[in-house]
């Protein structure tokens, strides 16, 4: 028979998002509360290898949940691709008598815990911190309300200056294969139009959407986008290719970059970050293994990691409609 | 046979909310999408009586989806409370030749606009707006996040001045009978303690919360007050109480007051007002009428306008749990 | 003579402001520039009887310069006003080979430091950190204008609902005997009218201007009041006042409290920060004592610490006529 | 002899800064306050030449101290740079009955505003408004002080996700040839090297100081570099010149852009502009043209504005000691 779980590693893995601070307090919290041991693990898989590893009291995590980034460092690791990398992992775990893992990040990341478990039967439990809400098995990621915030009060400062401008913005915002940040934050920004990868409205109906704005006297506009190719194009290609055949715009593009990662989470962020923090805890006290915790309709949900890695989050067609009609 | 509506009526009532004037432009833009006049009414039911209309087209609402308040302005009135304003502001509507009514607040405006269908027969359709969430028949209400983030701000900045003094403060925020916003932004905040009218933990639990942060070296401490009543007490009589039980505690009160009902609305608000905009002209446009609109499991719903008003929202009780063991 | 200082001591004391940090980190990187070695005090002048001190290196402030409150946190100290408070705290200076002592506060901090010098000619630089800029010698403390624009990020989310609902607003500010803050955050939120200390315009003229921005059809007001006894009357009793006298005003009372002494700092304080905690250890280096380090007119200037305490700042006349004309 | 002036002229021309909208509603309010009307002429010069002219009222500007960007809207002229189009602009002035024209922008609108006095004996005052504080003749522009804040807060949020990855960032910010902005913001943020037009450090002492950094064992470094040409190169071109010569550094480069411009304006730009708003008015009452108004420690100065084109603003040499110290 299983001895019972007293000690639980932690680590955060891939892209840092606002509110993996307040899920690793969560997940100290909820071991002091249940009386176990929190070792944290710095950065990442590289630090499970390299056991890099810190036992965390109360102390560590008093004052954190309001700060960005991830006080545990975050890294990409290649050994954790070899099995001697994994296997070295295990024995830097298992001689620091951990017995079970949470991992916070994304696919990847969740990625090496479903190895873990297959490899060494090793107990893991997956948190989705990511602000791309990309993760199936969640209607949002931990990170990912944030990032609509940062994203639409910077578009609010870009409209204040398009406007008195009458200029015609190109603004990129992160989402990798998914279209969650352009769509919430083009509708909340109250953007002219939204180019996202689920849906290619091609450069006719982009062009065509400016048209119509500029026959209303609409002076100035804003087009969200999401990054990576869109239309065949980059966005600066994009605004290239417009500025060449309506010489009158007056252009500019944005990429916001890498700030949308960052700064202090959002009320929403933090509580989901409280809750599946204690989740992940509660689960593997529970001898519940391979999964990543989740929330779907306000309710604490699991999803098999293999699930939450190999499905997409579907974005909500609904919003496609709002957006449409909203910004008629 | 009915005509078909040409013409709808849109008014904001009681406290108002950020996102108010998001849902607003939602509104206005359903109708030109649809090709129907919105006429805009001000200071909200009092305006409905004096007729102090106005047609709003895109240029009303061009740059307001960001702007806290309302456009439309609000006002309680006495006089819709007689048969005879009311039927004089049913008189204003069949001389302007509106056909229908979006009203967007809380409670007390849902009550307004159902006499008006049981004494008139006229439709009117609800859009939650209010800071507090106390809404049956929505997950979220207009306004309700956007007053989570203002808090946690403000209670992010209180306790660095805590932190630096090692003092205890109790926090008052609004919420009038609820505890949504003292739960979460308690949660969120990373409170010591949190008093709600739904769990009544009395003096004795709060003053050995207390005394076990004291006891485990927690030199300054945060507790979250939900307005009105607590343990019998105000926040001030609460605040001299402990003083003069623990004088060791260096005690502060700070009511946070009216700057939660203001402020630029969260994406969260600006998309829930989109869509509850949008969502309220194509129930009447569908001859749907006596409902309110919200979004329950991230899908629009409809309540009648009766249930909202009687029921009430219940606070999610795995909160309180997630409460109790992140502040341990 | 005297042997070159090797070793010098830091402390804050007094209400905390936001950009003590900022000082903080840069009285320790000028530390380390000179190759000279910081001691961090704990709890202000209370910790330096106790000898609660820590040396400071690069790693201690680090991340720091961006958050409110204060890393050494600060206390108000009884013993402190005891000469034989004074000479232990003077032996635990001497015990740790420190020779010489950076002071950050306001008036109370000074007039410790004076002492310190006074009975044991041991060197000590003051650096004026305060939200209520009431310190002579310096345009600007550190944190002043960090609370300037949290108070206006305020009273904009409050005028939002003012506006909404045409009211009339008291808030009370910070800003002890001095009403720097009420007077520039008063025309910096557009206040209808101002009430300030050094300027009594009495309840005569507070009603006129009441009166006159009703006849002109202004249907909300804002009116900013620093903190203490105003005409005679809290701003409690002063919002009784009018409303009894006024029935038709909707009056509400916010004091905003304690937010105004957190935050992270604006970009002002970071940089006035880091300039005062360069000068003060270059001060020492060079053998000057018994002086604070302030900007005038955007120079680094010393102020015998004795005019520091008993000279006051004047606000500006310049700003009452500005506050007057643009609130016509 | 001269007719009394009974009516100003007002425009916003060039980039558009924070605070401008403060500007125009203080002269708005001066010319109420002095019993003149105020006209307001939309897309600058551009307006002034089509008869875009407006008479503003208190209406106009209320509520609106507070919001970024300019309500008389900007716009470059090409048609104003011939004498033709300044003819046609002075006789749409002189038939609307107007007296005097107050401009607000930067060099390039007080070179439209002194041919005008040249060609036409019109009076003209000019207000400095941008971001970049290149202006000779006051310590501060407007907008300014809300540009610094916004880059420190955007570069708060990348140093969170910089610092749980272990990256380089090349950070962009705007200041055409001037580096205050790229100064100021490097101190406030604590950048780990600054790099502005005024000092070449050239690429030695960049790789140095990096190695410097990493030699200290910091695993996160900022530089924030002013926009333009550096060092010879891109901001681009100078990461992929970091990142083949040291493979090690995982570098990332952000253009933080037009965000820059817009925002609400910082209670500091809010009172600056309305010190020059009512300054500016003044001035011409008193029948001073030819001149702008700015604040040199803190007092209003008054600067011929061709000397305030011709001349430039120097950065503060100590600063530049101050960040190197900080940076340590």
């Amino acid at each position: 028979m299983n001895e019972p779980i007293k000690k639980i590693a932690l680590l955060t893995s891939g892209g840092d998002a606002p509110g993996m601070n307040a899920a690793i307090r969560a997940v100290v919290r909820a071991c002091t509360y249940y009386r176990i041991e929190c070792v944290g693990v710095y950065r990442g898989y590289e630090g499970l290898i390299e056991g890099d590893f810190e036992v965390l009291s109360g102390r560590h995590v008093s004052n954190i949940i309001n700060k960005g980034g991830t006080i545990l460092k975050s890294a990409r690791s290649m050994e954790f691709k070899t099995v001697e990398g994994r296997a070295k992992a295990y024995e830097n775990l298992i001689e620091a008598g951990v017995g079970a893992l949470v991992v916070i990040g994304g696919d990847g990341t969740f990625t090496g815990g479903l190895k873990f478990i297959q490899e060494f039967n090793f107990p893991v439990v997956g948190i989705p911190g990511t602000i791309d809400n990309d993760i199936y098995g969640t209607d949002f990621t931990i990170g990912y309300d944030t990032a609509l915030n940062t994203v639409v009060e910077v578009i609010d400062k870009i409209r204040d200056t398009a406007g008195s401008h009458n200029r015609l913005f190109f603004i990129e915002v992160m989402g990798r294969d998914a279209g969650f940040i352009a769509l919430n934050t083009g509708i909340g920004s109250g953007a002219e139009e939204i180019l996202i990868p689920e849906k290619d409205i091609g450069l006719d109906k982009l062009e065509e959407s400016l048209a119509k704005g500029r026959d209303k006297g609409k002076t100035s506009s804003i087009v969200v986008v999401t990054e990576g190719e869109k239309i065949g194009k980059s966005v600066f290609e994009l605004g290239d290719y417009i500025k060449e055949k309506y010489p009158a715009y007056d252009i500019r593009v944005s990429v916001l970059g890498h700030m949308q990662r960052g700064g202090s989470p959002s009320c929403f962020d933090r509580v989901l970050a409280s809750r599946l923090g204690v989740a992940a805890v509660e689960c593997l006290l529970d001898r519940v293994s391979g999964v990543m915790v989740g929330v779907i309709n306000n309710e604490v949900i699991l999803t098999g990691l293999n699930k939450a890695i190999k499905l997409n989050n579907e974005i909500d067609k609904e919003l496609l409609r709002v957006a449409e009609i909203t910004s008629v």
